[in-house]
């Protein structure tokens, strides 16, 4: 069964593309604790419609593209830099698990894999490769992972300190962490702004709708129950798409200034030579006239996701070793 | 140490007031587990403005009142009821452990007692008095409380699991599991209705917010950074209101047949008399002539909750003696 394992020495690869990255989970990227203090009496003025979102307009008429791809280098360059420092200063790198599966593992077999490297004081990470194996039951391999090397951020204690305020998980699902900070680093304004999360996934919607909270955004979690997803979207300063259908969210659904981040990555196929083409969840040449700013499909979200569980890594690294 | 804890044998007070309780975590209790199954292409047809929240209005210019004392009253009869078949059944009963402080209490000792009463088998609840005294590390005690015996619901496990879906918390915060109790008793439907949740504690808001989500309400969190709560709450088919702030949500807020769910609690002093009492965060004198249902305040969520508790506590027991 270790043979079906493979453990990986990350600061190998990184060192080919080679500066400190801030914690990842420090307060700053989970969001300003900030109280709740309601001002009652002041309530009942004819809504503002958000003024300050003219600001994100540029003027054009097509979007900011939120380009992922330097943001991921910057990402990876930082952690390659602290993989660097660690290994000069302690002789130690961080190192991550990755269990791949036969078709015909036993479940005792993965837990007993899952829990060996959970005991492995030199593994900082682990990762199964999901979706599981059809006879294997998702929800018992994630609670056998310790949450303190769930880079994924899938185990539910990571996910219910995700959701309370003042708690800090100990990682962030990648693809969230890399949409907030696609919008932390373009600037974005989260704080009193009005957002959309369309498509409500344990990796997608939902931490992102919980992460955007703690940066104090106001959150509509839609889904396919929902009867009027256009108009909802319609109202949002921040629109996050991840339903997973190629440009489900047109442009019409969008508020003039929107900031539109797609999460989705949907295979397409043409008709006239049967290639393949990856297409977001949002219609880009419809969008692009109508919002702020927009990440492309590909290379928006998705190098941010990937240099994020790279962090993830060296975060769960540096905690082992004391380092933060 | 031991000796600032009591440990409360429920079925003696039950026994007074003295039928199946469902499994209060059930499934059906947690919400439909309906797979997402977006309809691309159909969505940018005019919104319906939910035509179906007619059918709740009730043709009078007042609201039905969710009344809370005979559902608690149902409830506790039925719990006592299960309690009474236990111990006849197996000679057994559920018990609950609750630690009060005193105000110099040392943080290892607190921390010992709640690990104690993890270990005791015989103990299937356990409550600590919150807030704690200033000293005190909420988080940490929190969790050192075993997930299982967590009756409040506040562990992070517990509130990753109800964020989850498909997951199986423990235990649902009392509070939320009133209020979505009220709202099944009362034969409301939450499915594709639209939610506002006003306040985002994670004893209120947060968990109320999840487990509508569960049951397939399209749901906004409203909190003190929201710049028109008004606006977002006259698009509600379900208002639930937990601020802490007596009448912050007037009448002109709801939409016409909304139903209205009120979880403050408030102490409001008289200035004629000085005498205290009891107000909702909802002005209930005009919500009342707007909404097609409403909750009191007294006698609304309030009763609920304490059941809930009951009923959590058995739930730990029957879970104990492997009854369910």
């Amino acid at each position: 069964m270790r043979s079906t394992v493979g453990v990986v020495g990350w600061h190998r690869t990184l060192r080919k593309t080679l500066h400190s990255l801030s914690a990842p989970s420090s307060p700053a990227f989970l969001g300003p604790n900030l109280p709740d203090v309601w001002v009652p009496g002041d309530h009942t003025s004819p809504p503002t419609h958000f003024p300050e979102s003219l600001q994100w307009a540029n003027g054009h008429s097509n979007a900011v593209i939120l380009e992922g791809k330097s943001i991921a280098k910057q990402i990876k360059v930082k952690v390659a830099d602290e993989i660097r420092r660690m290994k000069s200063g302690i002789g130690k790198f961080p190192r991550l698990a990755v269990v791949l599966l036969p078709q015909k593992c036993a479940e005792s077999q993965l837990l007993d894999v899952v829990s060996s490297f959970n005991d492995e004081t030199d593994v900082h990470g682990i990762i199964v490769q999901l979706p599981l194996p059809q006879h294997l039951d998702e929800e018992k391999v994630i609670n056998v992972l310790s949450p303190e090397k769930d880079v994924d951020g899938f185990h539910p204690l990571n996910m219910g300190n995700l959701a309370i305020r003042g708690r800090k998980p100990f990682f962030i699902p990648c693809a969230r962490r890399g949409c907030v900070e696609l919008l932390l680093r373009h600037g974005v304004e989260i704080k009193g702004k009005r957002a959309v999360i369309i498509g409500r996934s344990k990796i997608a919607g939902l931490p992102t709708s919980l992460l955007l909270q703690r940066h104090h955004a106001t959150v509509s979690m839609l889904h396919s129950y929902t009867k009027n997803p256009e108009q909802i979207t319609s109202e949002a300063d921040i629109v996050v798409a991840d339903v997973g259908i190629p440009n489900i969210v047109r442009g019409n659904w969008l508020k003039k200034g929107a900031v539109v981040i797609d999460m989705g990555t949907n295979q397409v196929k043409d008709p006239r030579d049967h290639s393949f083409h990856v297409s977001g969840d949002v219609c880009f040449e419809e969008a692009v006239k109508v919002a702020s700013a927009i990440t492309p499909v590909p290379g928006g979200v998705g190098p941010v996701t990937i240099s994020m569980l790279l962090s993830n890594i060296l975060d769960s690294a540096k905690r082992s070793f004391e380092m933060i």
